[in-house]
């Protein structure tokens, strides 16, 4: 940890949101010198107060004339509000990292995990993308094993909790949970996708479609695991695929991953001693007293929990790992505070 | 359907169960000709009274002489009594169709799905088992693609209800829904498995954990998919790995499933066409309509539910499939039930 001189002007847009207050939580928390934060957000919390480091902040809108006088914007806003705003900031001199889909894909754009790939933060152009949150605690397992033995294909099944889906979808299921115990039922109002017409409800059921389809049967959720994840690794040609799945769970996503190697495994030992090495990893493995990373176990924890390790039992490069994170933390608001840290770190703000 | 002219004397062993009860809703609307019926559990159980097409019968206690009078066992206890009363009432002249793991792996058993290989039933000796749920709604879509197109290689990772481990898991599921209304937790009292020391909770959280580990880092319950199926498909070289997650659903399994066919997917209307074509498979599939198969969608159905299928991004004879069942009907008593039908269309009873 360098010692820090300087202080620092944050933004913080879609405070409000279930990722914004996050921001706030791991802002609070983190070795980041605050000189000034401002909390924006829509029209509609204006004027809503919010606290940070005990200290009362009033929610302001989120208009583009604010990034001046701002140094870091960490955004959490929907994609067709990041592409208004983020330029506009990065126009003014700040310094965005954007927790949408909006820009994760564009070439110069560094898309980052710190832990992983943090050599990348050193060609931003004003604009810094978080992964999504079922990639970014992905990579965080896969990279030691690419690192040592290379990866040739990945199969994952997601288990995601409502919570990566924003508010709406939480409240559905808390209110779905509460007309159950009343022996009643309520038509489901948010999930799968807000923006879409079909509902399902999400209590005593799982739902397999995140995010909208693609033409090619995959939803934008499971592509986006495919393509960030061969960005994250710079490893265009990585053979993935994805299938994921909501459960009815508030926070934590789980991961059900198939890895198959670039060379065989003749020692598992080995395998350990590269997971448990991983920086921001915890390998919490052991079947002999039921140990396995779960939901309830990450919640809150900025580390990505693997367990489940174990050799395919017919080919041998094939690996199968259980991972789980809280995709509010490291899945969103702890990455981008990373990021935001490992800038100051490196001189690059 | 054949014009029958008998009709049978039936006993259900376990029929407090959640299976057992299954078992007896299934039995009533099965073309089944019932001379008899008995209703067998524990000695906990006796005396119990429970209804079979409107008529009250007293449960009484699994003893082997009872089934001295008996003609078909229908069988959904622990595997432990399995053991000890199957071979009894095998000895005594009557044919036993078991719900537990006790016999499936043995040689001289059919292991039976009857969409799939209902010809195995024609070389019974007296017991014959039903398959593990996870693996009777897979072997129904794996059927018709390994004719067709061949099989080399099978990944799923599954989405289990509670009620496949049990009354007192469905129980330990509304405990803890019941008290997180209220505000408070409970300890969890039963899963992952009953008869191990390590409990978790199941509201809020999903399980990697199904049935104990075997040395080789799988859950029996992996183990079971693995070799149920390879014996179900008649192909013991079949590559194939499982992944058993319990999810907090009352009812209805979920499962995600990649395969590798025997040679390349050229035509997915041709694919599509195959699943249609086959028996006990409703494929249920229209992205446009973000219409796929849930665990709300099956309750009650003996069907299997197909959906979110699609060509793998990189691999020509790659397919992904998302395979939804109700446990306790297809995965358990609606499949021990067209067993039974299926011996009586056949004569084999």
């Amino acid at each position: 940890m360098t010692v820090q001189e300087t202080s620092y002007r944050i933004a913080i847009v879609g405070a409000t949101g279930v990722v914004g207050q996050e921001m706030i939580r791991q802002l609070e928390k983190s070795r980041v010198p605050v000189a000034s934060l401002k909390l924006l957000a829509s029209e509609r919390s204006r004027g809503k107060m919010l606290h940070f480091r005990g200290e009362p902040y009033t929610v302001e809108v989120a208009d583009p004339s604010v990034f001046s006088s701002v140094d870091v914007v960490l955004m959490s806003a929907g994609s067709s509000t990041a592409r208004a705003l983020a330029p506009e900031a990065a126009r003014r001199g700040a310094i965005v990292i954007d927790n949408s889909s909006a820009f994760r894909m564009e070439e110069d754009v560094p898309l980052v995990v710190p832990e992983v790939n943090p050599e990348a933060l050193a060609t931003h152009r004003g604009i810094i993308a978080n992964p999504n949150c079922s990639t970014i605690q992905m990579v965080v397992a896969l990279k030691p094993l690419a690192l040592r033995y290379g990866l040739k294909r990945v199969v994952v099944s997601t288990y995601q909790a409502v919570s990566g889906a924003g508010a709406g979808a939480v409240h559905q299921l808390q209110s779905e949970l509460e007309a159950a115990q009343r022996g009643e039922t309520v038509e489901p109002s948010y999930l799968p996708v807000a923006s879409l017409n079909v509902k399902y409800p999400i209590v005593d059921n799982v739902l397999p479609q995140i995010d909208r389809f693609e033409t090619n049967g995959f939803t934008f959720e499971e592509m986006k695991m495919i393509r960030e994840t061969q960005k994250i690794l710079d490893a265009p040609e990585l053979e993935i695929a994805a299938t994921c799945v909501r459960v009815p769970v508030t926070v934590g996503h789980s991961e059900s991953v198939y890895v198959e190697l670039g060379r065989e495994l003749d020692d598992m030992d080995e395998v350990m001693e590269t997971l448990r090495a991983q920086e921001g990893l915890v390998l919490w493995d052991d079947p002999s007293v039921q140990k396995f990373p779960t939901p309830h176990l990450v919640r809150g924890e900025n580390e990505v929990y693997v367990g489940r390790v174990r050799r395919d039992l017919y080919r041998a490069n094939g690996l199968h790992l259980w991972i789980v994170a809280d995709n509010l933390v490291k899945g969103a608001a702890g990455n981008a505070v990373q990021i935001l840290e490992k800038l100051i770190d490196n001189d690059l703000l």
